[in-house]
């Protein structure tokens, strides 16, 4: 591999090429062997300040961040809006400077807002300070570190000797769910078509809007299908990711009931046999067992890659706070 | 000693026997002899990870839980339950496989019902996974830790240079209080009867129901007796363990007042006089002054081991840690 | 430096000598190098545990007192008053106690009633118990750390080379707000006395009453002033001090609006023009933009020293923690 990291901040994968996929793919491979270890720790970013700036809360992916940075030896500094300075009228670039400020090397940013980790990222330049930012979600925009977890695990799967984006290219990958406001789904649709797969959205027309086709243009190798019904989109899939229905949706009018739901697009042992024999399940979690997938296909460890994939996204984490952290910034 | 540790998970005392307690109280000598250093930390969990699971919030038993395992040096991960992915629907087994999928080697496990941490460890049997549960208490059942480290503190008065179970037979011991509702007591009466101790329940009749006498059965040399007064609870009691009283207990009329219930059951100087020269008391925290026990005997160095049960309560902790920590698993 | 640092509880600043700020401020220059490197960590404190128990909640001087702590590689306690047994009726004795016994060794207070540190180092040392308090922030009483940090930064601005509390001799400084209710400003009256300094304090004669020219006598080489106008104040000043005005003042009627609170004693670029050529602006944080200060001032680096102020924080902090950490306790 003779390309290196030169990416400061990573805010949304849109704009991320098959190489820099190629070098997180296989420095988490090797932080995924670490893991394995008895000691599972590294002195990679000893002394370094990795802080967790959650302005929507978060217990799963702060804590994998959290074990991530600490794996790496890194000091990490937990920010909790509850009892912040926030509520005292602060805003929140002032606040991502007082961090920057304490010595924050890192930062790693959840915000319910689209753009936030942005223009964090871009004061941060403006003020020639060296930081990184990590988006770790920004409301219904982009959660790279998720679709790169999911992406490591399905080429684990895929090839397991030598992981790299290019064991996608020609596979059939269902999204299923609330595509609309799901993150989650529009990361992995870059990362993915990147890759040369072919992505099929399926769900509720409340939820799968056409105009998610305008995502990706001619320049990504993969295709971008919609469905308004999950059978197509199941037929023949190598992995099938499921989303998480938020009961909200429903007092929004967005579908009828979770029962209805489950019974029109949750996924099934029956419905299941349309696809590949050897297909995958992937959910980023937490998951409502019986809507949108049934509590026994959750646990086989034959089809759910659920667990792999929080394990492995302690490794993606590692190995995008290491490559981050190692940048030359001047 | 020639025996060594087997036990996987600690959920309840109701069938431990003296060899595993014996093993207990050594191993905390010897971390309790290490907190008296200046440095207190040793490496015998470096790289493992704790996972803190308290579904139930506590300040002091959580503190205790991570000092211990940061002593050790072991990685700590504190779930908070307001944030998190609970209030999504998610279900507390699939909550613990994530912390489980993340890398967790430890699981400490509070909940407000009774059965979470042994539902929690069979399940992590089942799956195979060699995690070890620790309950740090559950509902109304079993708060071992607390136990073994009230039967640290009693040791340590009895016999210093030599910590043994044995050194409390045919000690009597007045647990007075809210029996009913306490999982410490229910702990204390396993621990203590297993020792050989005398053990005699005091307080109220709607607080300490006779069907406790039912808690153990021949096999154990202690004995365990009820009473409604508290005054034959302290006649010749070598120790005093009070218990905490919850004010709501009050407005569901388990006793008619704060006030009522010290005239009748609080612990007093002339009280005490009842018991050995050289009693001692104990309560696990937090207490209500004035209430279970009077001011000044909690703050009289002669009488009150409250501050050596903190203390000890860290070096008891890391001892089960440690145990389970270095189990062989496979 | 022939002295040596013998004070065991940093509780407030008006007993301060001369001998004592030069030696931290000297102790927080050399920690400020460390932090300038790429591994910021020091085993000064390795192995000592430092407990923040912040009754009144706090991200900011928290966060420093955790980075700090941190950095002198101390393990840290965090106390968090929601979920503590003083909802269940404990007395904050009783809570410090319960860290003492624990094993703290520093314990880090801030309450929302003045005294409280006071209390706990009185009883901390009754118990001969060796722990060292420090003063986070007791009601509208103290916060010394904050002024010991300001000074820090203004020291820093006169003489970068060499910082003694001497440089301030005879500077002018502004203090300009909600002085009433203000610990901030008590701290910097008393350390900025003591350097020689004079300190004109300015705000609404609701906020900034005479009485405050009590606060020091005539064994301080300062001056004390009262302003209810902004400008006599800025006029020649070194340095403008702006405290934060916090909302709910002005429903209790100290003064109209924040805008007109802005219009008579905001920081503006028109007003500043009465100060030195030099001068340069403070400010605790957070900042209220546009009220206390007008935002394009906040943002210029050759006028704000808001950053630095964070920055010198931890550095200042690690003094505190270190001098204290290391004193001979018996």
């Amino acid at each position: 591999m003779a390309t290196t990291w030169t990416r400061r901040h990573i805010l949304s994968l849109a704009d991320f090429v098959s190489d820099e996929y190629n070098i997180i793919l296989q420095s988490a491979a090797s932080f995924r062997e670490v893991l394995s270890r008895r000691t599972k720790k590294v002195p990679a970013l000893q002394g370094q300040v990795v802080a967790n700036l959650f302005f929507e809360p978060s217990t799963r992916t702060r804590s994998s961040f959290e074990l991530a940075a600490k794996r790496l030896s890194a000091d990490v500094l937990n920010f909790s809006p509850g009892t912040s300075s926030l509520t005292k009228g602060e805003t929140i670039l002032d606040t991502a400077k007082t961090y920057l400020a304490m010595g924050a090397d890192i930062m790693v940013i959840r915000h319910q807002h689209a753009g936030v980790p942005y223009m964090i990222a871009q004061e941060m330049d403006r003020l020639k300070t060296g930081v990184r930012v990590l988006n770790a979600g920004d409301g219904q925009h982009q959660h790279p570190s998720q679709a790169l977890l999911d992406l490591f695990t399905m080429c684990s799967i895929l090839d397991p000797e030598n992981l790299r984006l290019e064991s996608l290219k020609g596979k059939k990958i269902a999204i299923v769910g609330d595509i609309l406001h799901s993150r989650v789904a529009r990361s992995n649709i870059y990362s993915l078509t990147t890759a040369g797969a072919e992505v099929h959205l399926a769900g509720p027309p409340t939820l799968v809007p056409k105009l998610f086709l305008g995502l990706i243009d001619d320049s990504k190798p993969g295709k971008l299908f919609v469905h308004w019904d999950v059978e197509p989109a199941l037929e023949n899939a190598d992995f099938v990711m499921t989303l998480r229905i938020q009961k909200e949706r429903m007092t929004e009018h967005f579908f009828p009931s979770l029962r209805e739901y489950h019974r029109r697009y949750g996924i099934t042992r029956s419905r299941l046999k349309l696809a590949q024999e050897n297909v995958k399940i992937l959910h980023p979690g937490p998951v409502n067992r019986g809507v949108e997938i049934s509590s026994d296909l959750m646990d086989d460890p034959e089809l759910s890659l659920i667990p792999q994939q929080v394990t492995n996204g302690v490794a993606v984490r590692m190995a995008i706070l290491y490559l981050l952290g190692n940048l030359k910034t001047d």
